[in-house]
C-alpha cells in the first residue's frame, strides 16, 4: 500500500537539500533547480533497483522529466507537477504533486510486481512559476503545442542572462522546445495534486477539494492620461488627475466582481508619472487581472471595467486606453475523472468540495490538448504561497497522498474499462 | 521712464543663450547657469557705464547676486528672483523677475541721475528650483537663516557628485552658507515679479495679480500595510487590500479640500508592492501635499485626511503610517505692500485681483525674517510652467514691467515716508 509517510520525509529531504532561511530557492534553469532534479533520479534509482526493474527516465526536448513505468497497456495515466520554485518559495509549491507521484508509482509498481495493468507516467514539468524569465507553463505549454519561441528568444533574467543561454546550459535547444509535443502520445489521463494557495478549504474546514478546472484570465494594462500640473498652483477644478480616474476604477472591479461567487479581479500595479510629490499624475498606468471559470462572466466583467473606465475618464476629463497583456480562456477538468476525485477524496476524508483554481497550473495546459485531466488541492493554511511561510498540516499531507492513490486506481480502472 | 520693450529683448536673448529645443537649461550650478550668470554682469556693466558709476555687485556665501546701487538713504528697496531653471523649463520662470528688475533699476538710475533717493538693489537668489539636488529656495533660505547644512552635506546629484563638490566649483565653501544672512542688513522692502504658473488669471481674464502671500504646505508619505496575496486563488471577500484603501484616500482628500475656496490637496505619487500583475497589493506608497493660505484651515485638513485614512484602512482591514516629508506654514505678505502693489496694478491694467500662490518662491522666505514683502504676478498661458511650453502674453509681460516700476516708486515713497 502506499506510505503516505514516505512523502512528508522526501518532502523534508528536499527542503534541507535546496531550501535556506528565506524559504525553497529551487528557481527553474539555476544549480539549486538542477540539484533537486538530481536528488529526484537517485530516489527513482531507488524505485528501479527495489521495485521497478522496468522502469525508464529522460527529459523531453523542452526539459520535461518522464518517468515511465511500463504496463500491460500501452494507455498511460501520468501523475505531475513541478519541482521548481519561485525565490523564496514553499515547501509545497510544486514537489509535493511530484513526490506524491513518486510513492504513488512505488505503491503500484510493489502492487503489480513492476507491471501494472496500464502504463504509469510520472511528469516533472520545466520551469511552471516562471520566476527567472517570466514565461510560467514553461514545459507543460510546449508539450501542449502552445510554446512561445520567437518570444522566448528575447527573454532574458535580470542579470542580463538570455532564457536561451539558461536552457543551453541545461542542454536544451530553444528551437527544438516544440518537439515536446511528441511526448502526448499514447496519455489517457492526467491527476495532478497541488496545494490550494488559497483559503477556501480552511475557510470550508475541509482537507482536500476536487479542483474543477483553471480560471479563465483576462490581464490588460490600462492607462489613464490626464494633465501633469503643479500641485500649488492648480485649482481643483481645472485639474485632469489620471490617478483619480485609475482610484475609482480601483474600488469598482470590486462591485463588478463581487456579482459572481467565484470571480476574482485585482489591481496589483499602479504606477503613477512624473509620479513626484508637487505634481498632479498627468499619467496613471495600472494592471487588471480578472479571473472566472465561466467564460461568458469573464467577459461580462472584462466588459463592465472597461464601460466603467471610460465613465471615470470622462468624469476627470481624461482618457483611457486598454492593452492585452496576455489572456486565457476557462479550461474545465474532465467530468468523469471530477466524480472520480470526488469518490476518491470522500472515500479518503469523508467528505469532499468542488472548487475552481484562481492559479494556473500545469493540467491547464494539458487539459488543453484533450487529455482527461483532473487535480486535487490540499488545504493551504492562512491562504499563503510563494512564500517561505506557506504550509499545509502534514496530517492532511499524508490523506492527500491516500486519496491520490485511491484516485490512480479508479482512473487506470477508467482507463481499462 | 522704463522700457518694457527692453526686458523682452532681453529675455528673448537669454532664452537663445541657455535653452535649447527641449526648453530652459539653467540648472543651478551647472555651466549653462553660470554662462546665464556672466551673461547678465555683461547687462550690468553696461547699465553701470551708461547710467550708474556707483553700481556694485558681488556674490554672497551662498551664491547670491547682490547688485547695488547705492541712494540717498541707506534703506533699500530690493527687488529680486532667480536666474535658475529647471531642466527643460520654460523662458519665463524666474528670469523674468531678475531681467524686470535690471529695467527698474536702469530707469530709476537714469530718473534720479545714478542717484536715487534710498538705495536700491537686485538680487538673482541662486538655486531658488533645487532641480540637481533637491533643495529649493536654497540661497533665498540661507539669507533667511534657514539653511540646511547638515542635510545638504549628504545631497548629490543623479550622477553622484555631491551638493558640496558642486558648490565648490562655483566658488563656494558649504560650511559658510549660513553667513549670506549678513545680507539682511539695511534691506527696507523685497518687491518680486513673477508668471503665475497656474490658470487663475488667465480664467479670470485678468493680466496682472497682486499676491497675498505663499500657501502653507503639509507634504507626508503615507503608508498603508495590507497583505501581499495572490490574485487568482484570494477571494475577493478576504482580501486585505492595500491599494483599496488608498485609493479611497486619493477620492477623499477632493472633498476636503473642496470645502474651502483656495485649499489644494494632492495625491502626486502611488507606488505599489509587490507591484505585480499576479498579486493583490499588500503595500501601497502615497504622498500628499496640501496647500492653503489659512494656518486653520491647513491644520483642519490635514485632520480630516489623517481621519479618513484610518477610516479606509480599518475598512479593507489594513493599517496606515503617516510620516511627514516636509511642512511650512502660510506666509502672508505685507499689508501695505499689497495695497501699494494694488494700486500699481489698477494705474496699469485698470483691474486688480488677488491671490495666493500655491508654490512657494523666494519672496516667503524674504517675508518669513520680517522684510515687508509682496509679490506680483503676470498671466501664464494655460497654467503651464516647469516646461516648455510655458508662454505669457508679451502684452501682458509689458504691462507687468510698468506695473512693477510704479510699484517700486510707490515703494520708495512709503520706505521714506
Amino acid at each position: 500500500m502506499v506510505d503516505p509517510k514516505s512523502v512528508l520525509k522526501h518532502l523534508d529531504e528536499l527542503r534541507a537539500l535546496t531550501g535556506d532561511d528565506n524559504g525553497a530557492q529551487r528557481v527553474a534553469w539555476t544549480a539549486v533547480w538542477l540539484k533537486s532534479r538530481k536528488w529526484f533520479e537517485e530516489k527513482l534509482n531507488e524505485l528501479k533497483e527495489q521495485h521497478a526493474p522496468a522502469l525508464k527516465d529522460y527529459y523531453d526536448a523542452a526539459g520535461n522529466h518522464w518517468v515511465t513505468l511500463p504496463g500491460e497497456e500501452e494507455t498511460a495515466l501520468v501523475l505531475g507537477s513541478h519541482l521548481d520554485s519561485v525565490p523564496n518559495g514553499g515547501w509545497l509549491d510544486g514537489c509535493l504533486g511530484v513526490i506524491c507521484g513518486l510513492e504513488v508509482m512505488t505503491a503500484l509498481a510493489k502492487r503489480f510486481n513492476g507491471k501494472p495493468p496500464c502504463t504509469v507516467k510520472l511528469v516533472d514539468w520545466a520551469d511552471e512559476e516562471g520566476a527567472r524569465f517570466g514565461r510560467s507553463l514553461f514545459g507543460s505549454a510546449a508539450f501542449a503545442g502552445n510554446h512561445t519561441i520567437d518570444m522566448d528568444r528575447v527573454r532574458t533574467d535580470r542579470d542580463g542572462i538570455s532564457l536561451e543561454t539558461a536552457l543551453s546550459c541545461c542542454g536544451l535547444d530553444i528551437d527544438k522546445i516544440h518537439e515536446a509535443t511528441a511526448e502526448q502520445k499514447g496519455l489517457g489521463a492526467y491527476l495532478e495534486l497541488h496545494i490550494e494557495q488559497g483559503p477556501i478549504l480552511e475557510d470550508l474546514g475541509k482537507p482536500l477539494g476536487v479542483v474543477q478546472g483553471t480560471k479563465g484570465v483576462e490581464r490588460w494594462q490600462i492607462t489613464f492620461i490626464g494633465q501633469e500640473a503643479h500641485s500649488g498652483s492648480t485649482p481643483m477644478a481645472v485639474r485632469r488627475d489620471a490617478l483619480a480616474a485609475c482610484a475609482k476604477l480601483a474600488l469598482e472591479i470590486r462591485p463588478i466582481a463581487a456579482k459572481h461567487p467565484q470571480s476574482v479581479a485585482t489591481m496589483g500595479s499602479v504606477k503613477t508619472f512624473p509620479g513626484i510629490v508637487t505634481a498632479v499624475v498627468g499619467r496613471c498606468e495600472a494592471t487588471l487581472d480578472m479571473r472566472d471559470l465561466d467564460e461568458d462572466v469573464l467577459a461580462e466583467m472584462l466588459r463592465e471595467a472597461k464601460v466603467a473606465s471610460e465613465r471615470f475618464a470622462a468624469e476627470e476629463r481624461c482618457t483611457v486606453e486598454w492593452s492585452k497583456i496576455w489572456s486565457i480562456e476557462p479550461i474545465p477538468f474532465h467530468p468523469e475523472l471530477i466524480q472520480l476525485c470526488d469518490d476518491a477524496v470522500k472515500e479518503t476524508v469523508g467528505t469532499s468540495v468542488h472548487l475552481p483554481s484562481g492559479p494556473l497550473h500545469d493540467a491547464a495546459e494539458v487539459a488543453r490538448v484533450g487529455i482527461p485531466t483532473v487535480m486535487m488541492f490540499v488545504q493551504s493554511l492562512n491562504g499563503l504561497s510563494h512564500n517561505k511561510l506557506e504550509n499545509s498540516e502534514r496530517e492532511h499531507i499524508e490523506l492527500s497522498v491516500d486519496a491520490m492513490y485511491r484516485l490512480s486506481e479508479k482512473t487506470m480502472a477508467w482507463l481499462l474499462g
